[in-house]
């Protein structure tokens, strides 16, 4: 997509550039995960974060089912969005002296990360149904599902012990 | 917080840093939402952004609110988050060569603001909580919950009629 000529003129072509987008994103998060997992020091988010990982290329491979589906070329743009987000855990995680205050910090980046792909799903699913690609919508409810999941035991892990130990 | 030194010590450290930055992601929403009140064209979305700007320019000053409870001086932190959730909004805007897509558009774009805002505010009531700040908690619940019921209202507004007529 040229970001200078409008570029998107259905919402087909829309749907299409969000995949894009969340592909793209999605591409991302496997990069960044090592990252997080060799910083975290609990043992259970390290394993989290872990198994966060193995889904994660487990997403991009449904991305691309569903590009295939859609009969479009399986291809990424820029994200702004997901580049922010991960250059801000980037920054916060590297500004943090103590061990356990650095667990608190990389759950939430994490959860940063979850609620930019439920939203980004989410739109994508309603979209798909409105076009009529019920088909599509399937694929990609098997992602939300996931990152709304990985989001709550994030949330029970701060909750049940990180954010106590870092306190 | 100078990003080459580890200025985060304790989790106190962390909420005060984490203030900032959601302080710093709020006036950039104020600034933004006028561009897409301009832009919308279906009058219930812009009569939604309108109201939603209001309320945005209330959570700026409870957010104020919470650095004075604190002790803290009220200031702000660079968010590459923020800044890429807006610079992305503007650059699929300025893609989009329909009206009635561009307003189904808008509504992605907002919702992943507000997934932003209600992911930090998660986890700053946590923190609070944790570090007996209950009465911080309270003021920032406040702001949570009007930015998940705006979420809700976009999602409404979407699937109710904007995402047929971009269709």
């Amino acid at each position: 997509m040229g970001l200078f000529s409008k570029d998107i003129q259905t919402m087909d072509d829309l749907f299409v550039h969000t995949l894009r987008d969340i592909y793209y994103a999605e591409n991302q998060i496997v990069k960044a995960l090592p990252n997080m997992i060799e910083k975290a020091t609990d043992a259970q988010l390290k394993q989290g974060f872990q198994s966060h990982l193995a889904e994660t290329k487990n997403h991009v491979k449904r991305v691309e089912e569903v590009f295939r589906m859609h009969g479009v070329e399986v291809s990424a743009v820029d994200c702004p969005a997901i580049d922010g987000i991960i250059e801000e855990a980037d920054d916060v995680a590297g500004e943090v002296a103590d061990k356990q205050v650095l667990n608190a910090a990389l759950i939430a980046a994490a959860q940063a990360v979850e609620h930019y792909e439920i939203t980004r799903y989410g739109t994508l699913i309603a979209w798909a149904k409105q076009l009529g690609r019920g088909d599509c919508a399937s694929v990609l409810q098997k992602n939300l599902d996931e990152e709304k999941a990985a989001d709550k035991k994030l949330t029970s892990m701060a909750e049940a012990s990180i954010n106590r130990k870092a306190a």
